[in-house]
């Protein structure tokens, strides 16, 4: 297997483990038995837990960033939803449950780390930098109303992160905060020509 | 000292504790020495530390509405500024950097304990009651648009915990989110007359 083989099968192993055992249980041996090899092997690739989660952050960041590229095409008003079908992808699917569990653990981690801190900041600057391009762009082309792209962003983000945090402690479903979203946007960005 | 006088020595123990070091390494002993009283008699109150959290959070819940019935008054525009005003009272305040991820770590926690997720869930139903109600309010008194308050209110509570999350994940300013959740309530729901 190339390295890049190895990484990949590493990552689906550790998504796999995490989802079932979580954040505070999971263990370098339960990652290894996923894997199918020893936890030596695993210890080879990465020294520690919070090593191999590190990476595992980045991998799902770089999963998702190709889901946007994928996605959020088209007009503005096509991309922003575009851009909400990457980001509640994994929201209100039964096997998602353990996966978003231990996100909301790993963020509750993140004062204590700055590793983890590091790598959740990357992931949302990404949502909120591509979030604002998008709007720029909308007023841009006079398709949204003049509004702050940067602002509208965090927003959005901050909406976006409720919804799965709500999702996880309250099993409450994404899909009341995604819609009343779609309407937020109709009514905030645009314009007569574009409703 | 009354029982409620205790009661109150004990949750404000609680708190500077939990503010400290966190709600994995806080122990009954580091409640018992903020209270000034032994380990012992903070056991005859309360069994284990799940018990005094979980109090701890309706000692929260009833603060929380206390403070809502204050600020939370006027005509619905000013009932739902006077509600953001105390949801964000918390927020940007250095002191109370602790007292957010605790409350981040705990709801971390809900999907393995019962007691932490009835409250939790207590608290959101508090949350999003009082928003739809102000919202139905404003839409009978023909103050604010037609729309669904339930899901109005559902989005609002999402952006909210998102934006208390992102702030001790990222150490981000909730000023942002606010801002934009007011213009998303102007451009929602407010009508002419009332701009």
């Amino acid at each position: 297997m190339s390295d890049s083989d190895t990484d990949d099968a590493v990552m689906r192993a550790t998504h796999r483990a995490l989802c079932d055992r979580g954040y505070a249980c999971v263990t370098m041996q339960d990652i290894a038995d996923e894997w199918g090899k020893s936890k030596a092997a695993l210890h080879y690739h990465y020294d520690t837990k919070e090593a191999l989660l590190v990476a595992y952050l980045d991998y799902l960041l770089e999963r998702f960033q190709a889901r946007v590229s994928e996605e959020a095409t088209g007009r503005p008003a096509e991309r922003l939803s575009g851009f909400l079908d990457a980001a509640f992808a994994h929201a209100d699917s039964e096997t998602d449950g353990g996966f978003r569990t231990a996100i909301l653990e790993i963020k509750a981690q993140a004062p204590y780390n700055d590793a983890f801190r590091e790598r959740l900041s990357a992931f949302d600057s990404f949502m909120c930098e591509t979030i604002a391009d998008i709007v720029a762009d909308g007023v841009e082309q006079g398709q949204f109303h003049d509004v702050d792209p940067e602002e509208v962003a965090s927003f959005v983000v901050a909406a976006i992160d409720g919804a799965h945090t709500r999702d996880v402690t309250l099993d409450s479903s994404t899909e009341r905060v995604r819609n009343e979203l779609e309407a937020y946007l109709d009514a905030r960005l645009r314009t007569e020509e574009t409703a």
